[in-house]
């Protein structure tokens, strides 16, 4: 039975190997409030997944351990376990499906674990490991719904009433819910009057759902860049504690994740993941009452993949408005390009790339297009720049943001 | 003078403010070594400036203070100054030069700094900021060259030894010098058998040159994309502290120090800027006999503009081999997309664009050309790819890396 005990276990056992990530205050990511980061993405793995995988291993008998682990997954849960094997000397399988991005499946391999690649998505991976389990009779470690898991995730919340002792609020990103409900167990027992909260991608809402109408309800597809939090259904075990221990629920959608995610890069020189980004998405955007509160938000883990970075970088720029590409169609003659580049200059944007077409289809033969790219301050800066260009004459045929 | 009683009390005076940033113990960005990070890009400003100028601030006599400071910078040194004066409740003004990013410009007006955006380059700025000097009579603090702000980034070293009793090597960025003579002078102080090394980048090693040389040399011109290091002539006080308490000084390329940045970011979550990341390059490439030594590294700072980083992003995985673009020309019948994509899933890469050109200037009417853009494992892995091509007759036109 999970107890306040077993969570002050788990911290013991944890100091083996897991840090105890900073809590990193933060004034400028939303204006007149304190926000604490908890920088779980800063921890071995790059996610909180490896105190929960830890944990639940150190609990194993030497019979159980002997026969090795299965896990299934395409992320952190596979790399927290792969350590937490390999820490404990134990022999992990790990099952993956074949779609997974290759830095995490390389991740994976470089803890020790064995690497089962599978062919199809998630459920398809989650069916050869339940026949692997079958058949080898190894201890199958679930990602969420189970006690010792949520226990070693509960550790969290303990360190945070150790690192701020009036701390009012805690925002907290679910998938299937393990990482909260050990984080509200433990609060609510030291500190009842802490709120908790969750945040889930709009997407993949299925607690949300769940703790709305108060029963367990399965999605029938989720969608959502925060990968880590893709879950159809929540356990029956972390669904009884978010209804006991939770005070409330709410989404963000996937683009103030990504706003959410460029605001740690650039004001806090954090990289988190989508799911990690929840926490700080729900309080940057007002979805809960943290006004003059302390509140902690769960950066729960970084790994995501740099590619997607890359684009989140620039749909993060794009939709502030500090990006901007514009299309315009300019008579060829000369002088033009210069004139166009002095009423942006003046302006005081930043032009970063030109590109010039002369013709295209559905032109006049005379004509020929200006593409350029630049940096602005915010929104209305781009559309002061757009009334000068269109106030000299030129037209502006595509504003592709 | 500087003194170990001087950097003790930039110590106490900075508790006030600073955070005293995480030591972050790293087993993976060099295989088979302990590298400790000091997170100083998670420092506020995000840069270790804010120490400096903020003891040299505190030392200031009313009178200095009420006639306000004024400082030169288009980077960290100008939030630093900010913040800095904002909490010590002065006015500053920063002269910036016209061509700095616009979100640095903006950080630091948001520190309530008057921001003087000066015409020009950097030594344009700094000669509009000794003119304003003369006129107002107030204080100018140097980013480097000043015993008191080298004092408060010698603080950076006592938290080490406080951190990491046994450390062995430490390893600092330089740009003018300020950080490491700080550092070294206090490290040496208390530990004088812990080395302390220093890292510039090729383009920009100034300090480099005049250590190697024994004598202070500028520069005729520096390049490099670590734009916080771009000093063309270290300081004189900074100069005779590297030649008394450094070790040695080392240079790395921007093609290391972007593969650093990426490292920093995969394997860390942490976002650093080119200055930031010259220690970390410095210890992957080897630069330095670092091999079962205690080592840290000191990650000075995190602002690097969010364009800027998509970009390294993009040639630290063209670099390693992780994201490679190929252009194959295929005679124009059915089914040869499905054959190249074939062969490439088959072994094991993620293709993630493709497009398909039909004609081109150079070549026959009916051939066209196929360009794919994939993730791979590494280089091998690309070769591997491109071989497979080659032997069933496709033709490789180009290979841009």
């Amino acid at each position: 039975m999970l107890t306040l005990g077993t969570v002050k276990d788990a911290v013991n056992v944890l100091s083996e190997v897991a840090r105890k990530t900073d809590l990193i205050l933060s004034k400028t990511l939303l204006e007149g409030h304190e926000i604490y980061l908890k920088s779980e993405n800063l921890q071995l793995t790059g996610s909180f997944k490896l105190r929960g995988a830890y944990y639940k291993i150190s609990k194993l008998t030497d019979e159980q351990k002997a026969k090795g682990i299965i896990a299934c997954s395409a992320g952190n849960h596979a790399q927290g376990v792969a350590l937490a094997a390999q820490r404990n000397g134990i022999k992990a399988s790990i099952f993956i499906p074949a779609t997974a991005p290759i830095s995490k499946v390389e991740a994976t391999r470089k803890y020790g674990a064995k690497i089962m690649l599978i062919d199809g998505v998630y459920d398809d991976a989650y069916k050869a490991a339940c026949e692997y389990q079958k058949e080898t009779n190894g201890e199958f470690i679930h990602p969420f719904n189970d006690e010792d898991v949520i226990a070693g995730q509960g550790t969290i919340g303990l360190e945070i009433l150790e690192q701020l002792r009036d701390v009012d609020s805690v925002i907290v990103p679910i998938g299937g819910g393990g990482l909260i409900s050990g984080i509200a167990f433990a609060i609510k027992q030291v500190k009842p009057d802490c709120k908790v909260y969750g945040v889930q991608a709009q997407g993949a809402g299925s607690m949300y759902q769940s703790f709305l109408n108060k029963k367990i309800l399965e999605l029938p597809h989720v969608n959502t860049f925060a990968d880590g939090t893709a879950v159809k259904k929540p356990g029956d075990l972390t669904f009884d504690l978010c209804m006991k221990y939770v005070d409330n629920i709410v989404t963000v959608t996937d683009d103030e994740i990504a706003s959410a995610i460029l605001a740690l890069m650039e004001r806090q020189k954090l990289v988190a993941e989508g799911a990690g980004a929840l926490s700080v998405a729900a309080a940057m955007f007002g979805k809960l009452p943290i006004a003059n509160k302390k509140t902690v938000c769960i950066v729960s883990g970084g790994n995501i993949d740099v590619n997607i970075l890359s684009r989140v970088i620039n749909r993060g720029l794009l939709k502030s408005g500090r990006l901007c590409h514009l299309t315009i169609e300019l008579l060829d003659k000369p002088g033009q390009l210069k004139d166009v580049s002095a009423i942006i200059a003046d302006l005081g944007a930043n032009v970063i790339r030109v590109r010039h077409n002369q013709g295209g289809q559905n032109t006049d033969i005379n004509d020929c297009f200006l593409k350029i790219s630049m940096e602005t301050r915010n929104a209305a800066h781009f559309e002061q720049i757009k009334n000068a260009l269109t106030e000299k004459g030129y037209r502006i045929t595509a504003n592709e943001q």
